[in-house]
């Protein structure tokens, strides 16, 4: 049958990336706690096409992720990506994967365990130049304004906001390190189950740590920039502010572009 | 040319609703304050189609769209449904507005202005036993946990949540008379101007208001129990709780099923 | 320390269903060729609340399902449901979980075998009148149009199209049975992968068979009537017309409203 | 009352923009045909904060929107910038406007006209170095798939495909002209009312010109090179394919990364 991909185009123009997107499927994740979970990803990959060739390999993308091991990990995506680029003829390739992952956090007074869940993506890219791993995960946490809380003769209002970060590393780290640090830096982290106890202690330990969103940023981009191995990064904080029907937000990029 | 849709179909069974949906256009909807407001909504019209038929004209939705006024209220939605019914054929229509309300509200101490968003959805559904008329508004509101405000030694966690009411309707009535209701029935309304001193107001006002999402709903059910204007209803309060990544609800129906 | 849940509302009214919602977590699902498959859920909990008590406990709806097996069946929600009526002293017992489900898939001429992934929803109810079960199911289909097909020289305009199916079930049945109904209604299923001559199958096969949304959603009804393992039973399907940048709907409702 | 926000931050880290995000608003935008359309935006505004100040002030942002005019062009936007800048003493402002617009298009044999929508961002940038302006707009069209027409002895699966632009301008242009080179490189634009003599002439147009994703992508692209008014862009063309549950994409840069 022909192969009409293969012809040439009316448009002799270099494409920077072609291939498939939001394709579901099962997905083990590496888990510091378990040494593994498995969870469901919607999947995106590409690779660059030259100017000579009409189209790409469509199913050949799918036919790489079935002979993939389908654990995610910083050496895997390595192993995909190669694969990838030389079922395609590609110079570069491209994979990724959106996913919740889940952590069984204690309560911070009765320690009962329940599974958070946060969002997460891992970016991977790959050329001559070699492989680019980029971590991105989205953290809920709850912010208490200062603001608020210092004009008021009682109270202050408090949301759920969300820390975004997107960090390029040069080495495998866990996702519970970055979950952590941004857990860290808003009022108090949340939780999935909270006994009247609990409730108590995340009600004072957050009103004791006001917080803008400004703050919260802060705080990350602080704490990102000590670490070996992130190679640059971006955060973004934005909370449901529970006066206003918008949201409020602030974004620090440090390092090359992301 | 061939009318395929006038064909018998292969399996003769009646269809309750078929047409278009998510159709997009600008559209003038009756506002309290100024007489009319022009907004933009997405759009579901339908029939009924008998299993004589194999398939219902699509375009002829569009058309009655055209002939119409484009400015919608109890009397108007008639006679779209009125003449969708004509061109289709058909005994049952069914058309539904979902769209964005502005309300230019006053902040509580400065009474500085601003616009407030509600979303909206009109539905009117005609056919040989009588017009209905669903008013659907989605109203954001602040909660202060009256929990949390009760067994901690300082503060309350608070949230947005969202009241969204369904009204069957027996006559015209405003969208800020439902709007005013939820926002009464939460620990305060929402703005998008406050000033420091609106800011201080609202924390207070709404700390010396704690309410669950069982408060809202129980207030804002007698509210529309009592009025004459409405046949049956549900309403379904919302939060996006501060103390974790999961929204807390409640719901009451009255009336039929909505 | 106080329980506020417990005190007398300010407003004496019954709340209809009071729980959590949106609260992700990994879940086990029944899977008729390997037993059964991992995938991750969104889950509502819900109960009644008498007039007599302020609010219900939120945080035992998270401690019934920790108890629970994590497996869902027809069977096993029954449980779960029962334990939260325990729990919370309720009358009634929802419970609602979303998740996608994989099924290996094979080409049509190749062999090839990737996963396809569907969208669903399971839906169980308890009361002192006994338990309901909803099966929700979303399954994407190719329909080619016959009307295109019919007035043009050449060609016809195809999409992908949505046949969404919500059946009320008197026992347990696979999921893979309700899939397959929707896909035979289609011109043709859709896959993840497809080789070459899978995709001239699937173009030949399509053509041959085209369907109005209106065919789709009757011979899907017609097949559902007939089985003695529904109750009831809902069918919309929806086709995002790629001659339109809106979609064309059918629905077809049989038994007690949905 | 205390002004928090000008507090020293506990980590004097600069940030790169804060602001709100999801504010909704009437807006007026330019209009080729009828020289302005009223519609409705989602805003995001921003600045830039130095280390010294802990917070921003928010409510500002929402009086430079109450200041300005709402009809959105290329001028109107400095304005507003210019605003944002003074009353928040920032360095750099950012503007961002979300809205669907729409153009009143003719079917291609009946003639009958009906809106179609676009959704568009208006994206504007000022520092001391000048101003940017971003222009994005998302155009629905048809594809026919040329390897499907090709191998198959009847039909060819066809999808909508959504093109989206993002072009650094220059100076102002209407958004109708690149709405124009999108709808130009499909296998056909889309239509909100289509005739049968249409819907004929619609299809037999697609099946001539059959194109990939690749081509699309290209063909924007290569006339977005030749115009003055365009300093950089990204284009993406991403379709339904109607044979898969899962989208193919194709992408292409070219100038500042965007």
């Amino acid at each position: 049958m022909e192969d009409v991909q293969n012809h040439a185009p009316k448009v002799a123009v270099d494409i920077d990336r072609v291939g498939v997107r939001e394709l579901r499927l099962p997905l083990l994740v590496r888990d510091r706690a378990q040494g593994s979970q498995q969870t469901v990803a919607s999947v995106d990959l590409g690779v660059d096409l030259p100017s000579a060739f009409k189209g790409t390999h469509m199913s050949r993308f799918v036919e790489a992720l079935k002979d993939w091991s389908g654990e995610i990990s910083f050496q895997s995506v390595r192993g995909l990506l190669q694969n990838v680029k030389m079922r395609l003829g590609a110079q570069r390739a491209y994979a990724r994967f959106s996913f919740p992952y889940f952590i069984n956090k204690a309560a911070p007074v009765s320690g009962h365990k329940s599974a958070v869940s946060y969002q997460c993506r891992l970016t991977g890219e790959l050329d001559n130049a070699g492989q680019s791993f980029l971590l991105e995960v989205d953290v809920p946490v709850m912010t208490v304004c200062p603001c608020s809380k210092a004009i008021s003769n009682e109270g202050a209002h408090s949301q759920r906001a969300l820390a975004r970060m997107s960090v390029r590393m040069t080495s495998f780290s866990w996702l519970e390190e970055f979950i952590e640090i941004a857990e860290e830096a808003g009022s108090s982290a949340v939780y999935t189950l909270l006994k009247r106890n609990d409730e108590k202690y995340v009600t004072e330990h957050a009103f004791a740590r006001p917080v803008f969103v400004e703050d919260v940023v802060r705080a990350v981009a602080q704490r990102l920039s000590t670490r070996d191995d992130v190679e640059g990064f971006s955060v973004e904080v934005e909370s449901m502010e529970s006066i206003h029907n918008h949201n409020a937000f602030a974004r620090i990029e440090r390092g090359q572009k992301i």
